[in-house]
């Protein structure tokens, strides 16, 4: 994608109606003893309170919605490691379209399950997201189906409209830190913030053991890295050319965790919050408590991006210990 | 109360614009595989979702706001387990009242961290609510404060509204299940269900190991009983006259579950929607599952009416084991 066809924030606004269609606003609230813990004004932005447990759906319904009528008679093919997947097969069930997704052997069986129940085929192949996702780009071509990649500009501008209402309810926000996998996030929040208020800091983080895009947007060229983390929303080893243009156009910071920051940032957020995190969704305020000196006194919004840990993740994590 | 004084549809209209002027609408939403379990359409009400991760918040604004001033600056005196003490506590900060909430010695410290976090002065006194509610009612008194009973009338009213975003939402709902503590819950149901369509069915639930309510419902007279369940949102000793002369005119059926299948629940709810349940927010669950022949085929709403479990409780519910 070149730099001219960077969505806008009028983009965004375009997709609010058939976000809205479906889905009702999510909160963002300030948690206390949370923020003293931190030392700054923590909110958290509930995307874990989607119907799908994570803010991805967002993304879905814009792109069905966009779509010609040939477009949905085809059906959608699409890989995930399970978010991704929910959103697709969510907005295919609101549209009545077929949905056929790839997903990793081993993949979150919770989100499988939740995918197969929205009715989608849930196709499995291959040891991680990038293996199934060109598997299944090459079965969308010979089905003429059509295939949705996990940065495709609609995705971007749905899932913006989730920045646009953390700005409708803090308007004096100071940073915002977002957890990134594919990138469509973090991209949605830095044009939204950006075109509303320059000043607001947008920091992405990802983990230390899946690094692929933070090292790409760092030195400004396309790097696949390992991929050992354990939370599947952020596990990319291919990093992605489109998000990597809006990010290197907006991003203010770009910070790694290690996975046993963010495992204990999930306990935080159960502590604290009473909510359940997946490794995804917690990034963020792990991010958030390694910059604690960095953030201290300022209004700084971390993005739950989504809920689905598997439960036997949950329970490994708890056995570890408790912060 | 009298029979006469029981609150109508008019009294929760009426209490909507204070409720929603600080809180948004929870979601309502039908999970796939849940439902395939318990063979009925299963939908969840989220009142986790809720910033004090309960339902109670909506009493205490509706309370809050309808107060005169001298009360107001008096200050407002209650006793709780936890979830109405934040309710009171959210209430309190919103209006910029002092609350002084009497909580049993033991509390959920998660709870009471939160109490403090809003600002609340927390008194630990007694073994169990009823003697931390005789011993803060008696320095209300004392003090000229106003004393806050957990059953209060606009604290029923308040709570009803999310009654009203059920019947909104699922106007062909034919079964609600809710959990039982004082009854102001299953009361706002009640009088918004049987008002709007008296074939809904409205059960309530408690736990076999603190049936005080449910004992006193049956036997149409005022029992007190043992207190042994861990969910403290439902561990109620001495049972309340108002919710009783309620339920004893609207409700359909009260049923008791164990402790353990109450535990089995918080699983199932982790499992199947990510979110984390306290005892008592997922005691509708566990009846569900127990009357699943009952349930078979019908749309049927769980009020899960609080997400604020201990930390080590979790522990504990996931080392015994999956369900």
């Amino acid at each position: 994608m070149s730099e001219d066809k960077i969505p806008t924030l009028q983009d965004v606004l375009s997709a609010r109606p058939h976000v809205y269609r479906y889905l009702s606003r999510t909160p963002l609230y300030h948690y206390p003893t949370l923020s003293r813990l931190i030392g700054a004004e923590v909110w958290i932005k509930h995307e874990n309170h989607q119907p799908i447990g994570a803010f991805k759906v967002r993304g879905g319904l814009n792109l069905a919605a966009n779509l010609s009528p040939q477009a949905r008679a085809a059906g959608l093919f699409t890989a995930s490691t399970g978010n991704h997947g929910q959103s697709i097969a969510f907005a295919a069930r609101a549209y009545g379209m077929q949905a056929t997704i790839a997903v990793p052997e081993g993949a979150n069986p919770g989100k499988v399950a939740a995918m197969q129940g929205l009715g989608a085929q849930v196709l499995f192949h291959g040891r991680d997201f990038d293996t199934a996702r060109e598997w299944i780009q090459t079965m969308a071509a010979e089905r003429q189906g059509v295939f949705v990649g996990p940065t495709d500009t609609p995705l971007i501008c749905g899932v913006a409209t989730y920045a646009l209402e953390i700005l409708e309810d803090l308007p004096d926000v100071e940073v915002i830190i977002v957890p990134v996998g594919a990138g469509s996030g973090v991209c949605g929040v830095s044009i939204v913030a950006k075109s509303i208020n320059p000043k607001i800091e947008v920091i992405a983080v990802q983990s230390e053991a899946a690094p692929a895009m933070q090292l790409s947007w760092q030195r400004g060229m396309m790097v696949q890295a390992k991929m050992e983390t354990f939370a599947e929303g952020i596990a990319t080893r291919v990093p992605f050319a489109n998000t990597q243009a809006i990010m290197r156009r907006y991003l203010d910071d770009f910070v790694l965790v290690s996975d046993a920051a963010i495992q204990e940032a999930i306990l935080l957020l159960l502590r604290h919050t009473h909510n359940l995190a997946e490794g995804a969704g917690a990034a963020a305020t792990a991010a958030a408590v390694q910059l604690a000196g960095r953030l201290a006194g300022k209004k700084v919004v971390l993005v739950l991006s989504g809920g689905n840990l598997a439960l036997g993740q949950l329970q490994m994590i708890l056995a570890k210990g408790q912060p």
